[in-house]
């Protein structure tokens, strides 16, 4: 299971219809916040995300529109007792931010945050890991430091296939020698190699956030492949000048790094709001890299459904 | 014109149907925001109160549910380009919250914010005025330093009853001078006084926001004879002692609060997230004091139609 729910899609500004940036990366039932804008909790409880049991939560850059939903999230799990540690994984500024407003509005946390700098990593180094999945750091170029997420799957192993050995008259006691990767020999002397009855792996999954960011080349080495890009969209090309000026991107831009990228799909959010109709983004964007959505709130995308 | 909409009804932890606790009181189209928990920017937008001209904001106290709606809330308007002051009355720290986080964020407000410390007044002050209507401080008894507001008209005028006057055959030259209180003598001797023409003004409207609070009868006499109570309400009369502890108010006690201060309406709002229906809470209240009301979000009281 690799999901990935988005909860945010405004830019500076909400709407009467988008919030500020957040998304839910949730991989095998574990949830990952990734930025967490004003009204990030209610957003997880409207579309139902069970973040009670919260793993990590990764936030890009300080601006506000990322950033001030957090002090009500953490509250609200302490406040559900949550009384085991929380991965938090941003900017060095962060936990001093945290910090004063818990102090100003009288806020003491009943689990440990666990803190991890972004400034103390390089682009491309991997800042939280587990068995199965690890998640990179990506340069992104902002009016202020800001920092990319890139969740990949590790260790994918193959998998055994049970019906193909049953057919091939393998007794039982065989197997986890072959799930392992031994040959083996029959009683009747035949040799049976692994590939005989392993499916291989599929490839490792990913999906890479970039958010906020104007355009950069040096990026696509890093998400080269990925299967799902989400990469901010905040204007239309012909205010590319403006995004230039706010080190922000444009819907063509956006679909450029991702061609170049050759990743398999391609999600734009962080709307200006400006832009009533998303249409002419989308068209945009498409125009350059035609596997493009618009980023919707509370829609999930599943990444084993994207070829 | 004195409407008071209600965007949150929550106490700390919002839930799917209710968020933090906000309100717009609107006397003659100025907007006033009382409390911004998160996500009352949106709230706003949702509700369609043009807050881009929000002649200020009121905060009761500190708590992370009453205020942390207002860092994005004062950045949106910046970005609308609001270039005219924003008076803000709350206490002391909620200024040295806002310029931490401001800083933190890389926020720069293009207006200007006139910060009013609760702290500097006492129970009973006037701390806004305008010609038509004032803000006194209530006295709330929370854990921390905790003010309520009550909103009241002021200085209304009789209205003048043109057809009464015309029926009296008194040439509109006059009309100003019986306006201003004086009377007249007509051409015919007869002296008309201002009360054959006048229809005395109806008795100011006030409405008085008490959140968050334990029950204290100190209270009683500041909001008495008030013609819209809001009173918080988050728990019910069995979780009295739970309510002690946490300096919050049972159902039962708000009502009681109403009863003794004679108000004419009551509403109870800012309910503990463990009550998913409120009847209950309603029920208890009506009690002791029958006309009382839910607060539920997106509803508008017009204290005009309050007999």
């Amino acid at each position: 299971m690799f999901e990935v729910t988005i909860l945010g899609t405004s830019a500076a500004i909400p709407t009467h219809r988008r919030r500020p940036s957040a998304q839910v990366v949730t991989i095998n039932d574990r949830h990952h916040l990734v930025d967490c804008g004003e009204g990030t909790q209610m957003q997880l409880l409207r579309h139902k995300v069970k973040y009670a049991r919260l793993d990590a939560i990764f936030i890009s850059h300080l601006h506000g529109d990322h950033v001030l939903g957090l002090p009500g999230l953490l509250n609200s799990l302490s406040l559900y007792e949550r009384n085991f540690p929380l991965k938090l994984v941003g900017p060095a500024g962060l936990k001093k931010l945290l910090d004063f407003i818990f102090e100003q509005t009288h806020s003491y946390l009943n689990y440990e945050l666990e803190f991890v700098a972004t400034e103390d990593f390089s682009p491309g180094d991997v800042v939280y890991e587990t068995p199965k999945y690890k998640v990179i750091l990506l340069p992104l170029e902002h009016r202020i430091f800001c920092r990319g997420f890139q969740f990949l799957e590790t260790n994918k192993r193959p998998k055994f296939d049970f019906y193909k050995a049953k057919a091939l008259e393998i007794p039982n006691q065989y197997f986890s020698l072959l799930k392992q990767g031994n040959s083996i020999t029959l009683d009747t002397g035949r040799v049976v190699t692994p590939d005989e009855v392993l499916i291989p792996a599929d490839p490792p999954l990913s999906f890479a956030y970039c958010s906020d960011t104007r355009y950069s080349e040096v990026l696509v080495d890093y998400i080269r492949d990925t299967h799902l890009l989400y990469h901010e969209t905040t204007f239309l090309e012909n205010l590319k000048e403006r995004a230039a000026e706010t080190h922000h991107s444009t819907a063509r831009e956006a679909a450029e790094i991702a061609r170049l990228a050759k990743v398999h799909q391609l999600v734009i959010g962080h709307f200006s709001a400006r832009y009533k109709d998303l249409t002419p983004l989308l068209d945009e964007a498409r125009a350059v890299f035609p596997n493009t959505h618009l980023a919707r709130e509370g829609y999930v995308y599943d990444l084993k459904g994207i070829s």
